[in-house]
């Protein structure tokens, strides 16, 4: 039945951007009809806690579901508040943009339906990659698509049935999940394929710290393995994953090796597809039909530092993409300017963020990068209860703009990232970020904040005032048997507790080494070391005061050092 | 003594700014002669920490004056590391800009002597207003001018000496002494002149909810009072405050009434003194006399979002212009763009931030805004642990852009806060502020970024879509025996709880507005209240829909409601 007087606007998909549509839309317009289509049993969920009601952290799934004041936001909770109607388990099978109709089908009676639309907005959102392997029926190998599938995988746990599990993939759900298992004490195995975690989130050097935080925290992390099969008992419950390099028992199976936007339904329609894979929208979040919208996790966005298009599913974009096109799709001209490729997470212990370009990102488009590696305290180092973190921040070699940031560790992850995601945002440089005027006071940071200072590392740099060297070149050339000095500049007490035990090493604290200058080799490379990089510096700066022309600090010093060396070492 | 062939830097002053301008001048210049010169008989502490140090939180005053690595930060060490020399006790007495030289006096010997300077740095700091009342000689009367007083006054704490305190000045100090009070459980009391706590830091409406935070952990707030004199007992140990409107007993008082920079030498030497009071320098942080510089809480700032001169004196402000007077008296050219008023605080379990302008500083230079009150958790509602905060937003109604705002509560204060400060210095607006692609998982963040959210609600004041007013306003008005009807929409479960006890009220579920909305009285004003202020605001456009024109939604809802009822509420 085509609608009359009232304009009719039709949404597919109910998690994230299609209600915050719906919402929007109807605050905008009292009169439209609105309608959306969901195929699954909820609506309005949020996703992204299903990691945290499996490690138990949130209590009740239901808890997912509702508002922040308790309502359950069901059907009839949109019906009431919204006047936005809801069909739950009912699927779009088909849009045909010239008769502006969609065909529905209720997966329960089998009943199908033409609803048409004066406007359309695909939120069909994305589903895991499924691995063309054996074995994914087999009970206990999870996917996560649903909360329906949480909630089962946290019975087997409660349950006393997942013991031994293994993650099929080391990206963010992988290693959310992981966390979630280290809080219920599952023994876990990761299986990544690639030669890193988060591989295409953050670099390998930083991937190194993770992989180390997870292996102490006894986390399996086993790379470059591929998943070939997964065997079954004779019960139908899976029991061992066979890879390229053995196998390995498990009892439960939890396969996260990314997912892909849903887009067949836009696809048979005639729309236009990104090279990302991902539905096409233009800044308005219009499909290339004039009166069809897409957000969410189904469409590609504009990265706002390198103007391309990219797929970059996440639940915040989807919200802000809700409000837009609720906008749109009543009269009005809103802008959705894209993203800087944030995100963040935390797995057993430690935060991950990043934001913007990673190092090799910037490489891949040929862009010349300095880079400083920054490990400090979160807080003034007199303040108790600071944690470490550890600022990767990446600019622009020519025009001194900051490209992107990887920030880890145990401390206040987050703000850093999202200031340093405000600055690229607005194209700033390395001295505007150093330059920002920003919190202090003991208890939260330092007085020269960890991003000023990170930036300074970079602007020294830039400047011809410093050269630094990573801990893992130092290692490839110390194991490529190379000749140069390693100047280790701290104090007695701290090299009696650490160090670096190699023939190369000679040490002078740094209090002593103007005094001392002599016994500094002369003629030779010099790398200078101290704990986390400054005294390095700061010994390398003597070092070119006194006429030593080789001298470069070791970035990150001993702190990076030795988190390098994957076994033992933790961040 | 005139320099020969080296060039000379002479630096007075040793706390934060002087300090780090030698430590860069010798990275850039490892030849020249740097001379610190500096009356107190401490360099390079942290003055910031004092009051933690009073808490007993930072468990040695030594803690405050060594490095991250624990090396202490005297003159041995500036002469060994930097090549930096430091004269402690040492108290410049007069600077001729002629003949390039001050006049030094030994504090122990007072034996005097000229010393000449290629550059002259003055980083003089500054002191603690004294109020002109008698009293202040007594025993424990503290101002904190030095680390030996705050050692004096914790000795007081600990040997039992102090158990009831009066602070006189209810500003930062005060409050994080108040703070430190707390911690060693000694009865505060806090009196301020003016008509609100942190006067010309927050506005007065953000004030109240300090003040009501510091009552419930029983600190005695009493503003509007003026100190008049400070009475001792026979031993010479102070006894009583007296004001003007009545005694208070005290064992120890506080006087932190303001600090006032340390321009003597600088006005003396006929150096350009601002409007502000502080030493006037440019954006090279040069004085009036070319050779000359001056940073950290001696000078005066220009304020980015204004362009005004402003005195805001700060220890991370101190160490950046630290860095950039460092440059420029070897050679460099290197601009401090200025502040944009950010700081930051704690005080008896609620953190208190502010950047850019209050409402208050805006409409004194005749800036017509916007302003949002946004109060919500500082992560996922349904993730544990989360904790409020409240954002007071304030753009410009013309430009939309970000004026400044402030953030209190117990939850991530400084994370919000340092975003904002981040868009006010690129000249963001809102809409810059709510499209940004900030960090978001549940652990850290709410899929809408409380940021966003506050942007959120100027944007819809803004494009007409939503009219508020401040419980403040609503209470003023039922005082003056308005009619006008408040239309609480929460849930009965919530209204049993807690609700507005007035003939105005009239209650009916957001889920049921809909359907009872002929309950509603047409033809009256109607303010929609909830908890936090999103249902008012849905609520406000479910009525605006259905025809009611005469609408607002009650701004922070019964949250802020309750805390602008002084005696007994809690943020």
């Amino acid at each position: 039945m085509a609608p009359k007087n009232r304009k009719r606007i039709v949404i597919i998909g109910g998690v994230a951007c299609g209600p915050k549509a719906a919402a929007r839309a109807r605050r905008r317009d009292p009169s439209a009809e609105i309608v959306i289509i969901e195929r699954g049993g909820n609506i309005s969920y949020a996703a992204c806690g299903l990691p945290y009601y499996i490690a138990g952290t949130v209590p009740e799934i239901g808890g997912l579901m509702t508002t922040a004041y308790g309502a359950a936001q069901d059907a009839a909770f949109f019906d009431a508040v919204k006047n936005v109607q809801v069909r739950i388990r009912a699927e779009a099978k088909a849009i045909d943009p010239k008769r502006k109709s969609v065909r529905i089908v209720s997966l329960d009676s089998g009943k199908e339906e033409n609803l048409e639309y004066d406007k359309l907005v695909i939120a069909t959102g994305a589903s895991p990659v499924v691995p063309p392997i054996g074995g994914m029926n087999l009970k206990q190998v999870f996917l996560l698509r649903m909360p329906e599938e949480a909630a089962d995988l946290r019975a087997c746990i409660e349950g006393g049935r997942a013991d031994k599990a293994v993650i099929v993939g080391g990206g963010r759900i992988g290693l959310e999940v992981a966390d979630a298992f280290g809080a219920q004490a599952v023994e876990t195995t990761i299986i990544e394929l690639a030669d890193q975690l988060l591989a295409g989130v953050i670099d390998r050097d930083m991937s190194d710290y993770v992989a180390n935080a997870l292996r102490a925290e006894k986390v399996a992390v086993r790379l470059n393995e591929k998943v070939l099969r997964l065997e079954g008992d004779e019960s139908g419950k899976v029991s061992k994953v066979i890879t390229d390099q053995g196998e390995i028992e498990a009892d439960t199976v939890l396969v996260a090796v990314g997912v892909k936007p849903n887009i067949e339904l836009a696809k048979a329609a005639g729309l236009m597809i990104g090279a990302t894979g991902a539905i096409a929208v233009n800044d308005r979040l219009r499909t290339s039909e004039p009166d069809i919208y897409a957000g969410g996790d189904c469409v590609e966005c504009a990265h706002r530092v390198t103007g391309d298009k990219v797929y970059a599913p996440l639940g915040s974009t989807a919200n802000r993409q809700g409000r837009v096109i609720g906008d749109n799709v009543t009269g009005g001209d809103s802008v959705f300017p894209g993203i800087v490729g944030t995100s963040v997470m935390k797995t057993l212990g430690i935060n991950i963020g990043r934001t913007g370009l990673t190092e090799d990102e910037a490489a891949r488009r040929g862009i010349k990068t300095v880079v400083a590696l920054s490990p400090g305290p979160d807080r003034s180092h007199f303040f108790p209860g600071g944690k470490n973190i550890l600022i990767k921040l990446v600019a622009d070699k020519e025009s001194r703009k900051i490209l992107g940031a990887q920030v880890l560790g145990p401390g206040d992850v987050v703000r850093r990232v999202d200031v340093i995601a405000s600055v690229l945002t607005f194209g700033g440089t390395v001295d505007d970020l150093a330059e920002l005027d920003l919190s202090y006071a003991p208890p939260f940071a330092t007085a020269i904040e960890n991003v000023a200072h990170a930036s300074n590392i970079i602007r020294n740099k830039l400047d011809g005032l410093s050269e630094g060297i990573r801990p893992s070149s130092v290692r490839e050339r110390i194991a490529a048997g190379e000749d140069f000095v390693i100047l280790d500049v701290r104090t007695p007490h701290e090299i009696q507790k650490a160090g670096i035990d190699d023939p190369r090493v000679c040490r002078i604290p740094l209090s002593e080494l103007r005094s001392r200058i002599n016994e500094t080799p002369r003629g030779k490379e010099i790398l200078v070391l101290c704990q986390v990089g400054a005294r390095a510096y700061e010994g390398a700066r003597i070092l070119r005061g006194e006429g030593f022309d080789d001298v470069k600090f070791i970035e990150g010093g001993l702190n990076l050092w030795n988190s390098t060396k994957p076994p033992e070492g933790k961040f």
